[in-house]
């Protein structure tokens, strides 16, 4: 597309501004101004005061580095859950992922990315110092790793396994093998090598 | 999905209003909101602030009705364009994408949409007494038809020739025909039969 020719310098800054965002191109930041040029001013200010009150409100909590408007997040401030337990994760995504299946009721530890030497993350830009401090101050019983299966989520699982080895913490991997309703034969073969690694007593 | 768990009630309001926006799902707006997080505070202060100055500050062209910042657009405060000739469009994006080709030195008229009584749009929520009233003037010696070819867009095309057919001006209207690079076998009867109905002597 050629430079557009906007008739308006107000139109063009905010399409600019809309299409710095990730994911969305030129046209899409057009039409997104356009939608916004056709709503009321309020509406346009309640979008525009919730991006900045969020950046500018929201904090990590100081146990689990999860993403709360307080020192600590709800999850770890909630006495009914289980302080035993511990799940790791990359990031907010995949807190709220395993909350949706209400299958869990330990606390998270938030790491805030894998390592991965290509995109120059390495283990000191991650909460995994945090990790094994608070491992260390006692009252976790097991460390469950729940990293995306990629080489990278892999490496970290393994430098924190032996980041943790001396604790004596119990540490597990959340299981790998055939998703829902996927179709066995077109699962690819490392998947299907762990899932029969992996296998369970039927019925358990 | 299922309701999400927000850690953060300024995360879960920044994702709501994200997702009030036409497109824009839940997990793009999710997506979009932590990546705003991630950001200098800077950065997200000025996507606010275009927004909340391009809905405060954008104007409509008291001639054309074309999105502006002052009373007259770019265009129609240009004394090299051609204001005998008024090319009506449907909105902004057709004004753009017309401009674009650099082939057209005349004026616009924006219409705002085309008549759609499935939609509720009558002529009256239309620029169209706007376009007549204009043409009244005097100056105007062409009218150029410019809106999409759809069934809406031919009512509307109809309904302003027969508004301006006593003021004497010409009316033309876009060509309808086979697109560059489009090919013949595929193309629909109604696009080549006009194609066909409308040959120009080659080489003109």
């Amino acid at each position: 597309m050629l430079k557009s020719h906007y008739s308006s310098q107000l139109l063009e800054k905010a399409v600019t501004e809309i299409n710095r965002l990730p994911g969305i191109g030129s046209k899409t930041a057009l039409r997104l101004a356009l939608h916004l040029l056709r709503q009321d001013e309020g509406r346009v200010e309640a979008l525009a005061e919730s991006l900045v009150e969020m950046r500018q409100g929201v904090r990590y909590c100081q146990v689990c580095y999860n993403i709360c408007d307080d020192e600590r997040c709800e999850i770890c401030s909630n006495p009914t859950r289980d302080s035993s337990l511990v799940c790791v994760v990359e990031n907010v995504q995949d807190v709220m992922a395993i909350e949706n299946t209400m299958q869990y009721r330990g606390l998270y530890h938030v790491l805030g990315g894998v390592i991965s030497p290509m995109d120059g993350i390495g283990p000191g830009d991650l909460q995994i110092e945090s990790l094994v401090e608070r491992v260390r101050q006692g009252g976790v019983e097991e460390v469950i790793l729940a990293l995306s299966p990629t080489m990278e989520g892999d490496t970290t699982n393994y430098y924190i396994f032996r980041k943790l080895e001396d604790t004596g913490v119990k540490v597990t991997v959340i299981a790998r093998g055939i998703a829902q309703n996927d179709e066995l034969q077109y699962t690819d073969e490392v998947t299907l090598g762990r899932a029969l690694a992996g296998r369970i007593p039927f019925g358990k």
